[in-house]
């Protein structure tokens, strides 16, 4: 395993950066930043032809003038260029890069040639290396942030592999919204040298990712990619979202990445024979992965919901039919149990439906625990669990006939959520939660210990299909 | 037309309500503060047993006692006693009423029982009323309330018919975080007197709706149905989200307003002779109908992508192949005209994609400009068009080297978007946007404008899909 060139380069303790300089537009100085402005511990140099320095740091000439030879090298240069820097610093002894600069493949025949002489220095010296055409890579743990955003989250479980760095990057603040943490994050580019299979092959053994997300436009190595997947399904759940299949698909992949996809049943092919789940969009390829990152795999389909919301239990309901789960009808047992903590005109039967308005302790804790405790359940859906969200709404209103401050409102609304948070691990069954508000102590408490949370019932079914189905992958073996 | 009871009761100038008190938690008294503190001009009075005022209003034992009689009634009361007051609001002369309560029909027989007691005394006084079991209703434009939410946005173009109280009420502050405005919404409940056809009619002809949601467990007058759909899309988007196909949702929907559903094809095909789009998801349902409220209909379906990303420009192609969309490659001649303003590694056939960071004006102005008036496209999908978003997310690192506070920072970011916004309009095609920043003064800017902003590059296709097919009902008539 040790073998995984991404091993050196995703723990690299020192980066030596090329591009970046002192203009806040540059796209290597908003790495530079990134890097040395992200709680990274290890040593950043600065290459650069003219400024004496770069962000406050001394900036060496050419690789040769550097005192010793980084870990790792950071190209975002001209194109040009890039190629005889490259050599330079295999001379000076660097063996690990991330090339973000872009004017390679892409760009058609010329490109192609270029990128072909920057493969041959980097064989001549030993260099393993990202990109060319990324946008970066990061390793959360380790504070090694070498995209275009700043990581401003804690660090997490969710490993991305993506042949488009928007995804790894411009995503970041919509990911943190959710509550969605990277452990590492990859974008491949062009995958000249290290390429999608080298990537999933080190993700699947990194400890610190507990489950993986793909966005590929195409797979160069069928054969290896099908195998490799394998392996690492059988212990790790992996998410695609496969683009390169459609006709429109293929244009714009290739004056992308230079990519050639290949037809989208098949891709459903190796999905089935790899044990990938596959997604459809971008949205279900995060927040699956998430949901997999950070709940027990379910051990079988049979699903409880639970909410107070007639619509959505149904919206629920019929989604689960539609994705080959099970709704079952509650035995009278059950049902008895759940009984006592419903209002006479709400359903036991599953779904469980409060009705409007509860008091919260039963929502919260009572009930959660009698789904989560009976083998009639594999996995538990909640829709509407909020507190604080509704009665910031309702004060805009009722502070013109109780005079209470929005504070003094809110505070004596938060359910005491610590019990709930502790069922998916105590019963090893997972919790997928869905209502439409954002601003709500609950909804927040969900994200910050990492319950998937989704803005519609039917995004939360999908997502525990997902859980569903990479239980089944892990369960063949 | 004027003889739909929804014209009385969505424009009724006096109401009364029974069920509301000066306990802050119950339903009634919520709805009665969305009602006195959401801007309605018109007369509020309050019946109860034994308070003498509520929320500060002088309240009426019986309706005996009330000193006129009101245009429209609420009840929000006991099951138990909601009929015999409903005949004593009928002997007073009220002939409209909304009534919230619950516990009839969905909770089997001898609900059925109480309901159609319920119906027998309404058609006694010549009553119509929307419910029972619903949220309530709302006229965004009049002000008129009576949900168990308050209305915090300005007034908009969709109306919604729905059989779930929370798609009406609890949604809310989702729709103002999308930008998403009511004109109208209408919970109708067990539908047991007005129901989705009133409604749907209704509707059809309100002059503040551009465009109806509807959600959908069971319709009971089919024909009725069909043929009043066939009426209304021809002139009006009608999207609708069914859920009463699976044997799950049709055994939810039962115990949730009574309904029964029929085939999921059935319904697929009540939608293709009725020009009715059909949504997925609650959040396709949504945003879907805000798109049609606010957008010109294509006049085909080839569409044009313009972005500064990649991965983005790939999926939207990919997802238009799959909707059956067409993105054409651009010609030499229309390519050309495009070219002065993308950088030489940037595409111009179409997706455009201008790669990372680049002025905002070209963005912003000038290309989608040459867009727009292009005889080859109609209508234009653009992703990652954010400004300020994004340099906040940087200031958190650059702030360690530039000594300038958030606001100078962001301010110079800002793009003029007015000629943008204009572009819809002037040229009679639509524009549908997508980025993965919700904090973003260009973001802000759209959703203020009525643009449709999705989070991902395949919503905003799959809106963009609804558009074409609802320009291709009415093109059908």
């Amino acid at each position: 395993m040790s073998a995984n060139p991404l091993q050196a380069i995703m723990h690299a303790r020192s980066v030596v950066i090329a591009g970046a300089s002192n203009n806040l537009m540059k796209m290597g100085t908003i790495q530079a930043m990134n890097l040395l402005f992200g709680g990274y511990s290890g040593e950043a140099l600065f290459l650069h032809p003219s400024e004496k320095s770069v962000l406050g740091r001394p900036a060496y000439r050419t690789p040769a003038d550097l005192p010793f030879a980084p870990e790792l090298a950071l190209l975002t240069t001209p194109t040009r260029v890039t190629p005889a820097l490259l050599d330079g610093l295999g001379e000076r002894g660097v063996r690990h890069a991330v090339i973000t600069t872009a004017g390679f493949r892409e760009m058609g025949p010329a490109g192609a040639q270029l990128e072909a002489e920057l493969l041959a220095i980097a064989n001549r010296h030993g260099i393993r290396f990202v990109g060319p055409n990324c946008i970066g890579v990061l390793n959360a743990h380790a504070h090694l942030n070498l995209t275009v955003c700043p990581y401003n989250d804690v660090p997490g479980g969710l490993g991305l592999i993506s042949q488009s760095g928007t995804y790894v990057a411009q995503t970041m603040p919509y990911l943190r919204e959710h509550g969605i943490r990277y452990s590492q994050a990859i974008s491949v580019g062009n995958a000249s040298n290290i390429d999608l299979v080298d990537s999933l092959a080190y993700l699947g053994d990194d400890p610190d990712t507990k489950a993986i997300a793909m966005y590929i436009e195409g797979v160069g190595r069928g054969r290896a990619f099908l195998e490799v997947a394998r392996r690492v399904t059988r212990r790790k759940p992996v998410v695609a979202l496969y683009v390169g299949g459609s006709a429109a698909g293929a244009r714009s992949s290739a004056s992308h990445t230079g990519s050639l996809g290949s037809p989208d049943r098949l891709f459903d092919g190796v999905c089935a024979q790899a044990g990938i789940v596959r997604a459809a969009t971008v949205d279900e390829m995060f927040g699956w992965a998430h949901a997999l990152a950070n709940m027990p795999l379910p051990r079988g389909r049979r699903l409880a919901i639970l909410t107070h919301s007639g619509g959505p239990a149904t919206s629920m309901a019929d989604t689960c039919e539609r994705r080959g789960l099970e709704v079952p009808e509650f035995s009278a047992e059950l049902q008895a149990r759940i009984r006592p903590f419903i209002e006479p005109t709400a359903s036991a039967k599953n779904p469980v439906d409060l009705t409007f308005i509860m008091g919260g302790d039963n929502f919260v804790d009572k009930i959660p625990e009698i789904l989560f405790a009976s083998d009639e359940v594999d996995g538990v859906l909640i829709h509407g669990m909020m507190d604080t969200g509704f009665a910031a709404e309702m004060h805009t209103v009722a502070s013109h006939v109780f005079t209470i401050s929005r504070e003094d409102f809110l505070k004596p609304m938060e359910f005491d959520l610590a019990p709930l948070l502790a069922l998916p691990t105590r019963y090893g069954k997972p919790l997928v939660a869905s209502n439409f508000l954002r601003e709500d102590h609950a909804a927040q408490t969900f994200r910050d210990h990492g319950i998937p949370l989704f803005r519609t019932p039917e995004a939360a079914v999908k997502a525990m299909a997902a859980l569903v189905r990479a239980g089944e992958v892990q369960r063949r073996g």
